[in-house]
């Protein structure tokens, strides 16, 4: 392909892509292929002779889309938004186009000057402490297992690293039941052992209870164990629910442990001034982890990962082969010593555009548009006699299930305004009942194709999760004239009954 | 910003992008900038309000793009290179703009199986045998890594995973004194210890030592150790070496070891024929690691990891919470099973784009001609009697020193057909006067912009590395019509003597 074709090409494409971003809401948001099919229609053999692009285009369009699940649809309510933007697609063009590599400051200085300053914008749009220095990594999987190398290497004094365990170390670590899955795969990654995990009980609203944890680590103590590090989440992957930082902290400094705060998905609501006191004893912590390529119209990938003791962290993972030696080792930031990978994208890039294209007050303007949403929304399903919301909703994720008030086998009737009498205690059998009553709801919806929720077990009860954070995503004003007033609905979002 | 601001700044930028790669020569390759330039024009603070796309384009041009060092640009000679091509730059703005995950086949299918089919082509292209699988991980960095925990969790029974270290393990690794720095790091993560890590030694083409390698094993073994893994390199980082894959798969399978081969660089020759005799041996291996986006024209991330055992693999890394369940689990792929992060961009596109808009004897074209284009500038320099090649060319790196064979006083001076008597040998003092001179001249010749090369140790010795693999580069036909013609050259690129 010549340049001269590539900027045909490129231009029929920019068409393509804006006009698929203005359309996307007419795509069934979850693809509805089945399993095997795009495989089957991909021929087995690569062609010996180059195609022309159109042919690659009509594929794409014919083969590929139907199998994409269209994650900047407005309705992807699934999981926690990947959200790409307009300013992050057109920075994301130009670190394709320059090709740079970010692994020493020699190999682009630019890019890892302007990681650094991007950093420093984040830390301070989100309440960090000064002190602190961040690093984009490509998940917040890589952040935390990061984070518990590092803890790792610290507590044993650089020993792991240099002569591997020798089974003394007998380390633990501690989440809650309801934290994210890539903690215990990286406490087996570091070879603490999965096994070594300790999972703390959760109150009502699904966050850890400092109580349960101090117990915890003063039982492993007593029993010969190393407590290790602690991970606390500010905003769980269920329900976003917010372990007590303060709390937490205490803790882990008086017991000389390792604090880790997973902040992957809730951290972009730090940028809102109300939600800042969540952050109170940050000081304490250690490291932190926000995905702006969640919930900040940045593209994956993008895991800012910050850390107090940034020395601690380039000590656990440095190695200067000779081929990697330049001229500039001080004061400039080598990135390739920050992390696992050497090879990194000019990654900076993007969350430079994005910052300064919505700005922060812009940014913060969204994210607070988000939280309003689902918290009317939650409001309108707690008004709803059929359905019940599940767990707090702190930010924009709304756990839910339909639960009817009537028998299963009348179509569920109520009106509306009318609250159904309290329900009676749930036994075992009503909660499968219910579990399976709602996988077949959450099926049957996203086969619509016309939004795509995913599901959570809260205390072994399925909710539907929906959360309001896509780029893209607005209140249908036309719908909402068409429910009851929210003034009609209560003020508060009851606390969950079932629990 | 709207749809129809980011259509129109996404054609203003296609025509940058192209007008780029176009003039991309026209660039100094290094960036000349001091550490600080960069961050010193960045304002420390974010704006609060949003700015329009004309003032980031602008601060693009003026404070960025000086600070870029051009891994496009035809003379980027530096490292390996770090490729991409028109076709990859497209779809990597399809992957941007869908922004679509690929961690379980539920989040896109297409994602899913169009790995599944263009690691099937790979596979087929470079000759590994069928019935291997592959996974695109973001960098041979976590490929290796991944080996080396699959090949721990296979020889301790998913007991490390499970329940950590104890103490019994006593592993160790094996590699080339040659090998890659990721190796060492990769042993420090997995909690092996990098002291563990054993340093085989090469002969003088720079390749592992197949008995050197047994005799560690055996000490190892009546040390009481527990020889895990042997990590084999189809061309070293320093001067692409071979190591002997057939006489060291000889030794693993009769010692019981992980075989992990590390082709990252080199293992696109494999799509020539005439390279294939390197693989000899590869059906006794365990895991192999090739990067399309080094010299197979495809866009920074996308490192092919290949294994022979597939279900060992995804015992590693599997971890099923409930907010991942998805009621598709065989025969779909959920490639968040295959390897650390959760979160994987859609890859496979680039890959795809690339294989078919090159076709795979367009792409057999251009890697032949890097490596004779190679060759010729190795005999070239070999003839000349103030330099030396350092090592053997395989592929397209040459690894080479300025020797000049007056005294240094004197600037060279010899006419360039007449060849030098036979150098004394070199004494200690001689190699660290050379060090410095090629020091300086590496120096020196990147500060002229015009070119960009890096350097490594070979035996002490440093040598100048020049690679050969950028997407752009050419012949420049109007030189090389001034050189003596190559049939005046010797024909065979002469033995280092100084090995």
């Amino acid at each position: 392909m010549t340049n001269e074709e590539f900027r045909a090409h490129a231009h029929e494409l920019v068409d393509w892509m804006a006009d698929y971003l203005e359309g996307v809401a007419a795509y069934p948001v979850k693809s509805q292929v089945q399993p095997g099919e795009i495989l089957a229609r991909l021929p087995a053999l690569p062609p010996e002779q180059g195609e022309p692009f159109d042919a690659l285009m009509t594929d794409f369009k014919e083969i590929i889309l139907p199998g994409i699940t269209h994650w900047q649809h407005p309705s992807f309510f699934a999981y926690f938004p990947g959200n790409s933007s307009p300013p992050s697609v057109l920075a994301e063009m130009l670190t394709a186009t320059l090709g740079a590599q970010c692994m020493s400051w020699v190999t682009s200085p630019a890019a890892a000057e302007l990681e650094e300053r991007v950093m420093q914008w984040l830390r301070g749009m989100i309440g960090l402490p000064d002190s602190w220095e961040g690093v984009i990594q490509d998940s917040a999987s890589t952040a935390t297992l990061c984070s518990l190398l590092t803890a790792r290497e610290v507590r044993s004094g650089r020993g792991v690293n240099a002569r591997g365990f020798d089974g003394s170390e007998r380390y633990t670590v501690y989440c809650s039941t309801e934290a994210h899955s890539s903690i215990e795969k990286g406490v087996g990654i570091a070879g603490i052992g999965r096994g070594n995990l300790r999972t703390v009980g959760v109150d009502e609203t699904f966050a850890m209870v400092p109580a349960a944890l101090e117990r915890a680590i003063v039982e492993d103590k007593s029993s010969g164990r190393t407590p290790l590090a602690v991970v606390a989440a500010l905003g769980t992957t269920g329900s976003t629910a917010i372990d007590p930082l303060e709390a937490i902290a205490e803790i882990t400094s008086r017991h000389g442990l390792w604090l880790h705060v997973d902040a992957a998905f809730a951290g972009t609501a730090l940028l809102l001034p109300e939600h800042r006191s969540l952050l109170n004893g940050i000081e304490r912590a250690d490291t932190f982890v926000v995905n702006p390529h969640k919930w900040m119209f940045t593209n994956f990938d993008c895991s800012a990962y910050f850390v107090r003791d940034t020395g601690a962290l380039i000590r656990t993972f440095e190695i200067l082969p000779e081929y990697l030696k330049t001229a500039e080792r001080e004061p400039v930031h080598n990135y390739r010593d920050w992390g696992i990978q050497l090879g990194r994208r000019f990654r900076a890039l993007k969350l430079w555009f994005v910052i300064r294209s919505f700005g922060v007050e812009g940014l913060r303007e969204r994210i607070r548009r988000h939280c309003a949403m689902a918290r009317e929304l939650a409001l309108r399903i707690s008004a709803e006699p059929d359905f019940e919301v599940m767990a707090p909703v702190p930010f924009n994720t709304i756990c839910f299930r339909y639960h009817p008030s009537e028998p299963l086998a009348e179509p569920p009737s109520q009106p509306r305004a009318q609250r159904p009498p309290p329900r009676r205690a749930e036994g075992p059998g009503d909660t499968g009942r219910l579990n399976a009553l709602n996988a077949a709801l959450l099926e049957r919806l996203n086969a619509t194709g016309r939004l795509f929720l995913t599901h959570t077990k809260l205390n072994g009860r399925m909710a539907l999760r929906l959360v309001i954070g896509q780029t893209a995503v607005e209140q249908n004003r036309r719908t909402a004239r068409a429910l009851p007033p929210l003034k009609g609905l209560p003020q508060e979002i009851p606390a969950p009954s079932i629990v």
